[in-house]
């Protein structure tokens, strides 16, 4: 199977069909590359485009997609409800199949260094990427927004951007570039409408409460359905998977009196990530995804 | 996504390699096939071949399988252990993606009466394909074998073919051409070494003694671990699917004080049947296969 690396920039735009479809025409126009989703967002101004390609083509599709973005997007005249530093704001790059995380941090490298060079565009690693410690979380390489970083990176030398020159582009302004792993979007609701208890579960749960590693959990009410959910990001399911946090949150609830009802996975999953819940549930130890059918016709 | 269409015939020749790779390589020949897996049989004197492609490829690819087998297999001369009527013995069309089980028998029939028409070899449709009921089981088709079907054709009007000359190839003998859905072989392993409960619950469970449709079953002691196994076929899982036996198994062994120790998935299992063990065991009533991130790379 060739190499798949996803992409999938933020761009500063949400209300302009002609600058979105430019934007997407320029990343289609390279080879190999598939725009597998565009969704834009008139209130938060925004559009959030998904890709796949080889490692050569990815590269490519999106510092093709950065150009186009720097010169139809003018962010002095960008309103919205989403924070941004660019016009292209945010560019990470996702390892899919048949590449590692650090092949992904080396494209994030390339494509940075020529969005520096190239577009004169200064360029923040993130993530995985990252080369500070202190960049790792994007919240804290977008701090400021546009407007606040444009007078910072003059005078802050902490925010002196790793590829590029050490001012924003007037109309551009800088992108974040980054390297992760796939996040798996998933869901529990419980049969309960005690907000209480999905906060309580989802504490137990996440990292930033002592939880698991590589899990984003909130507690929220299902108004319409008048049920309350455990909603998650699992940022890495290599680390923390979809049967780990599932039973868990089925063990808490148990606990507290409390079943599930169902769940949701939200998009895409990857194929590793489900193969993972047949593994544990089934009581497979040996299985992998090589011995999904379809996997071996599309290799 | 093109349609993909997988078959898998077996051909009586398992030991002289030259024969083995002339027969692949005419099938490999074909633009747009790929070949999955080639496994021959020593013992058996048989080799059982894997392979894709679209609705069209797959016709001619097959074809030159059993035109390849007609010339370099003489059943006169053949010996092994396994019953079979025919140099390419059995020829099943698999649907995987994209194609409907009664395109798979459209298939069956059109390379068939090629079959018939220019190698001269006739033709047994069966399962799906079958023209008459007496045909479903392959082992009615072949009964007798090569020696006794070579008479019985000549005598036995029920032993008509479907296509093709009624007497056999001299050398070549008949061919069982069908349609079938892609087999799961599911094994679950017990905590126990009691063979009475494993033949106990494969009797349950299976379908010829009133179980669940589509199910074959048997209990097997694996003597080397000092544990027996449910073992099965499952002949569509999307009439009964892995989650559905599993959760069986467990009932029935527990009423009878013992637990599941692990399970196995034997070869190449398709997507959708894992995504069965997601929506149940997860409880996400609409997962589907579409929202597996590699679906949408290869589609």
């Amino acid at each position: 199977m060739p190499a798949i690396v996803e992409s999938v920039p933020n761009f500063s735009e949400g209300r302009r069909k002609e600058v979105i479809d430019a934007i997407v025409s320029s990343m289609r126009s390279v080879p190999g590359i598939k725009i597998l989703d565009v969704e834009t967002d008139p209130d938060h101004n925004r559009s959030v485009i998904t890709l796949i390609g080889d490692k050569s083509s990815i590269q490519e599709a999106t510092f093709r997609g950065a150009k186009t973005a720097s010169e139809l997007i003018d962010l002095t005249k960008h309103k919205g409800q989403h924070p941004r530093i660019g016009a292209l704001d945010v560019l990470p790059f996702v390892p899919i199949s048949g590449v590692t995380m650090e092949e992904c941090v080396d494209i994030a490298n390339s494509v940075g260094s020529r969005i520096g060079t190239e577009l004169k565009i200064p360029v923040y690693l993130y993530e995985s990427a990252a080369k500070k410690p202190e960049r790792v979380n994007l919240e804290d390489v977008r701090r400021g927004e546009f407007e606040g970083l444009r007078d910072a990176i003059l005078t802050d030398e902490s925010r002196n951007p790793d590829y590029g020159p050490p001012k924003l582009h007037p109309t551009a302004g800088a992108v974040a570039v980054g390297a992760r792993m796939p996040l798996v979007a998933f869901n529990v609701n419980l049969k309960s409408n005690d907000i209480g208890i999905a906060k309580a579960i989802a504490k137990k749960i996440r990292t930033s409460s002592g939880g698991f590693p590589k899990v984003k959990a909130l507690g929220l009410m299902l108004a319409a359905k008048g049920i309350v959910q455990v909603s998650m990001n699992l940022t890495d399911y290599t680390v923390t998977g979809i049967p780990t946090v599932f039973e868990a949150i089925r063990k808490e609830a148990h606990e507290r009196g409390v079943e599930i009802m169902e769940s949701e996975i939200i998009g895409l999953v990857p194929l590793d990530a489900l193969c993972d819940v047949a593994k544990v549930s089934l009581k497979v130890p040996g299985f992998t995804s090589n011995q999904v059918l379809e996997r071996k016709v599309w290799d």
